[in-house]
């Protein structure tokens, strides 16, 4: 009998989840239901929204009906995307050989009900990995979140934080798609570089080397149209000051705040709100499933034409998983992280 | 010589605007120029904005163009909108004995350019006072931000800030009007007795009774839908808590913030952005002159069919003028706040 390898949620993280907070287990394959389906993983994904999902904080406990942003479990599987190969199936719509990505989970092997679908691999001419990054989760956020909400258009100026990251630096090239000109905040002078051969920003700035309010009003001399925040805190803090009247702040992620329990203190948002007539928005992309297969095939054609570039990082084995959350909010990665498993 | 009484800004003042940050002067009134009118100002009008006009912190210097927000210099006549009667006319669309309102300024007399009208008062029918009110600045700016962001819909829960105010009162009634449920915040039993008995709220809960969150939860138990924020600070901290997924804040006021100079601490708000997916949107009326009318036409009638009602608080003569900006600010008034000067 196969046994089913899978990392589990032991201890609930205080801030950013750590490798001790997981327990590698194993598990028999139970067989599959009515209309399920039995996915062979390949590809784990490792997301910064892990955090949330494992906070206590009761904020995600308010997530929207069916998705897939509630808290975990101690003792559970750690929920997580995943792309893999359909083994067996009881579900018309799946057949064996399918090429699939859903709520997989970090193990090896997953029964799935039609619920835990997120999207049929369909481009195989492609890397099926792409399907974790660029197209899926990361470049869906970043298409959706501005197309829906970026006001997007020739000659306006859009700033991305953590601007080399997976859903950052396909923010920046999304935006310079539409005729925008774009600048990255990153950390270190490696992913500055990374942003401007790379991800055809038109500036980026380090945060890490100081001065960041000075170096925004540099590059940035007519203000912010749109910021596409993922990190929250200090160097949002100071994007906020960059803002034009009437610019957009997208919250994505809040990556540079290490634990929200208590909250933390900040500057008062409501004065430049009010004076600059800033409209901010907060952004889960399972709010908006729908626009999901449409957004893929956009991404999927700039990829092919290669309009839109994006950087992978492949961690080996399932052992990799526990510690591969705190690695990111460490910022060793470069490019979308992700767990091959063979 | 008719001389004109003035008040102008004597110095700048840190904070709330204090009586000793103005002098009384007189001047003669000078003759009209081409294309200008010569006003009376019956009524003038005293504003919690008119302490960020005088606000040296750059926030406003960064306005719309040909808006009136911006800076105030010390030595000049206060700004201020103001309603009066046309004495002579070298302006072919103006003639002697129209009723206007405009920003004429905390004085006696106004010459007047065609961008300092706001508005011909044609429904003559009504008090001249609510111009500057209801079928003014304050209907105005509530109807035209709850109209264009409020998402007014039946069923839906809209709570405001200085909800007896004259803004705040507007905003609940006009939520009403359109089938939300609405609940007030205010300071103190009268107040909260006016916005039961007179603004028809549903609910109205006293902030400095204690104990706001529980009772906001008490009053709001599906969250609240849109926050028509008049105060931020430590009530808006409270509110923020208590909206629902995809909730709506509308920031049309700081009045519980006492000064911006330094950016006050206060709880980040970047987490419960993005968990509840709210849009948090400045508003400044000014920047909507061209829906200024067709507001005023709809509160009209809303006015003259009894669904629409108001407090008007009249302070009586020029004199009077200096403290009555901190007189808002502690409290003191119930409904509009109106110079009287005949």
């Amino acid at each position: 009998m196969t046994m089913n390898r899978q990392v589990r949620l032991a201890s609930r993280p205080v801030g950013i989840p750590q490798a001790e907070n997981f327990a590698m287990a194993e598990a028999p394959i139970p067989a599959i239901g009515d209309n399920q389906f039995l996915v062979r993983n390949r590809f784990l994904s490792v997301d910064p929204a892990m955090r949330g999902w494992l906070a206590d904080t009761g904020n995600y406990k308010i997530a929207a009906e069916g998705s897939a942003a509630g808290n975990i479990d101690t003792g559970t599987v750690m929920r997580s995307l995943a792309a893999g190969e359909v083994l067996e199936s009881r579900n018309p719509e799946i057949k064996t050989g399918d090429l699939l990505t859903g709520w997989f989970g970090w193990q090896e092997y997953a029964v799935a009900r039609p619920a835990d679908l997120v999207q049929k691999i369909t481009a195989i001419d492609l890397p099926m990995s792409l399907s974790l990054g660029i197209l899926g989760l990361n470049g869906v956020t970043a298409y959706i979140a501005l197309t829906r909400l970026g006001g997007l258009a020739p000659g306006k100026t859009v700033l991305v934080s953590t601007a080399s990251g997976s859903v950052g630096s396909a923010a920046g090239q999304i935006a310079k798609l539409h005729g925008c000109r774009t600048v990255g905040i990153v950390g270190g002078p490696i992913k500055a570089a990374l942003c401007m051969d790379e991800f055809a920003y038109d500036a980026a700035v380090d945060y890490k080397a100081g001065n960041l309010d000075a170096k925004l009003r540099e590059v940035l001399p007519t203000g912010v149209d749109t910021y596409f925040d993922n990190t929250a805190g200090e160097i949002s803090d100071t994007a906020r000051m960059n803002m034009a009247i009437g610019g957009r702040i997208i919250v994505c992620g809040t990556a540079a705040v290490s634990s929200w329990n208590p909250t933390p203190l900040g500057p008062r948002i409501e004065r430049i709100a009010l004076t600059r007539r800033l409209t901010i928005s907060g952004f889960i992309v399972f709010d908006h499933v729908k626009d999901w297969n449409p957004a893929v095939e956009r991404l999927t054609q700039w990829v092919r034409d290669g309009k839109l570039r994006y950087r992978e990082e492949f961690l080996t084995g399932i052992d990799a998983a526990p510690d591969s959350i705190a690695g990111l909010y460490r910022g060793d990665n470069l490019g979308k992280r992700l767990i091959q498993l063979y």
